[in-house]
């Protein structure tokens, strides 16, 4: 029976599987997702799953259950990652889900278990995310074909030069009642277990991002010659807004909203020119899409009446808006009674800031999340880590809360 | 005689030799650098001036003064430009004193009068500026001929590609014992003069830029799972920083300091991550050095304090001092003469917030600038504008300063 020693080993050994040596990075539809795909498929059949590759390049193994041909209760995550990645985003829930069908490999379930490792959750290649789940979730959007990695190779080249026929994607889309439904490990990607001391705890809901860019457009003017009431200087703008942005979301509390600038740039970027435009990302996340919504109207006003008082102008592009995806109440209650299984009396329930194929199996079926304690809050970084205690803890939950859903889905 | 409506016509005409139609771009050692000269030199010789291009690519014109082999008040500016550049910044100096020195063409004078028109005075090809008035202060750098565009050709190649020998370039440096002095007149790149309704100003001094590059280190993490608490953002502390420069160097008014922040770069730059760190540049001036220093210092203390606060660090690179450059008095008192003589009673003395040739070569001989009110302040930007009645002005006053000279070496 793997233990969670060997499922840490099984996340090292996957961390060979890499274009980027030393560094982690694997992405959507290359040699190495093929790699680990096969690899998977070795752990899926030690499992006792019979396993095969989708349409859409995920990894996918199936028992039945009591009888043939019950629709199936799916346990999942990526196996691809962003650049310069760590070792558990995404490989930690796929590696546990395989250990977690082993430990069940005899169980008497009223639903059959598969057990999925996605193709494409984070987007780094073609920078559209979520493409292996939302494949499943039958939400593939036909314009996603012409969409390019940084060589110019569109999805529809990269699909046929691996092996798979773009035509047949439709085939790796899973009907509603084909599933019981859908339950995510996954890193907490955060530090609220660890600052409450705890190895795991269950999901209420994966917020959903708004993302813009805005643009602050002043006037570009000689550096030296220009003195302070004749400048519109759009990086001083920007810096405001920037700082009334953090002010805000930060004034909402340690479980309110989360706002992030990540990118910059100005024009024309000489060192002896005022910026005549300074262009900025912001990312928008809250517990509910209603308050998340109520603060970016506050901020705009906040950034529109800064930019006027500077005679700048503000232009916003929303470029993404995912709806928050709420956890299932009986799947929530499945992962709970999971964590109270490993002793936590009281299990500590959280919203994922970050988003997960969770969000997009939920677009088909009722999905469940179990976060586990990574060391930190440190993600998309070489030095995320999780311990080896947890990871038991992890593997009791997962194994008590499927065990519950089935008695759920008998009690029907 | 050359008329104020043509010197500006000759500047159009200089419009016309441009790399990049229909924007004007003129950059050092290019075939429009060799066109804009010839063209010069057709006006300096039918300005009664014996033209030749130097070792260094200036375009020089002279005529000798009462006795052959006399010491030279030397009149000049810029032909280079940067990108989409407006029709005076430099241009204008040349083609004043070319006009100048047609006016003078029967005077007797006790020097020789030489007009130059610098090959490099923006820095736009080779990144550093004033390689043309360098060479002729005799302050040239071995060092430069390493210097490369971004194409890659190094300052040595092109040289020798122009039709110029590296090996030379000493040959253009003047001693100070050949020179009389040197005029520049020059658009104002700023916006005094017109708000003080005059055509002409006389610069007092010109302020040396201090440029650094302000580093601030935080840590990039994933944007989604990070509290406020946890952050380290480096760009909300570069915004704080910014807006900290801005606020402090306006505090000193409308004559104080000058503080410039043109570029910002962000690592790593995703929507999603948390900036770890932001690079910027900063561009400080002020009519004297020890105003700018002291600035500099306190400054730097608010920013590494800032910095600090939120667990960032502040690292520090200067990569450019330039000591400001004082006009020698008299020849600020001939330029101010000159206006005089234009019926302005009581001209109006400015220090030049931009570099310009004359800081150059104020390490080898006196100097002094006339300034002409420019649109709005406008410079650096195709939207550059003179009046004609400013033009008329500028040749009358600069024809006065050098008979103005001419008096005082006569007196000594």
């Amino acid at each position: 029976m793997t233990t969670a020693r060997e499922v840490l080993d099984r996340c090292v050994l996957l961390d060979r599987i890499t274009s980027d040596p030393p560094r982690l990075e694997r992405v959507h539809l290359s040699a190495e997702h093929a790699a680990a795909n096969a690899l998977a498929a070795t752990w899926m059949e030690q499992a006792g799953l019979r396993s095969w590759q989708d349409a859409a390049g995920n990894q996918c193994g199936r028992r039945e259950g009591r009888t043939p041909g019950l629709p199936a209760l799916l346990l999942g995550s990526h196996l691809d990652t962003v650049p310069d990645a760590g070792s558990y985003d995404g490989m930690l829930g796929v590696v546990l889900a395989i250990a977690v069908a082993e430990r069940l490999r005899d169980a008497d379930l009223p639903f059959a278990l598969e057990v999925i490792g996605f193709s494409d959750e984070e987007g780094t290649r073609f920078g559209t995310a979520l493409l292996g789940s939302a494949a499943v979730a039958g939400h593939w959007r036909e314009e996603w074909w012409d969409l390019r990695d940084r060589d110019g190779v569109t999805l529809h080249q990269a699909f046929t030069k691996f092996g798979l026929d773009p035509r047949r994607v439709g085939e790796a889309a899973r009907a509603p009642e084909e599933l019981v439904g859908y339950l995510e490990a996954h890193i907490e990607q955060g530090p609220f277990l660890e600052a409450a001391d705890r190895s795991l705890g269950y999901v209420t809901t994966i917020a959903g991002a708004r993302r813009f860019r805005l643009s602050i457009i002043g006037e570009a003017r000689h550096a030296g010659g220009t003195p302070y009431p004749r400048r519109r200087d759009a990086l001083v703008g920007a810096s405001e807004a920037i700082t009334t942005i953090e002010r805000m979301a930060r004034a909402t509390g340690d479980h309110g909203c989360i706002a992030t600038v990540g990118r910059i740039e100005v024009q024309p970027g000489a060192v002896n020119v005022i910026p005549g435009r300074a262009d900025l990302s912001l990312d928008l996340r809250a517990a509910t899409d209603a308050e998340r919504d109520a603060m970016w109207d506050a901020m705009r006003g906040e950034i529109e009446t800064l930019c006027a008082a500077r005679g700048l102008r503000l232009e916003v592009v929303e470029h993404h808006t995912a709806p928050a995806v709420p956890c299932a109440p009986w799947l929530q209650e499945a992962v709970c009674d999971g964590i109270r299984s490993t002793g936590d009396e009281d299990p500590m329930g959280l919203w994922s800031r970050a988003g997960h194929d969770a969000m997009a199996i939920g677009l088909t079926t009722d999905v469940g999340m179990l976060f586990v304690r990574c060391h930190d809050g440190i993600s998309h970084h070489p030095d995320e880590d999780v311990r080896e205690y947890d990871v038991a803890a992890a593997l009791d939950a997962f194994e008590a809360a499927v065990l519950r859903v089935a008695a759920a889905v008998e009690a029907r």
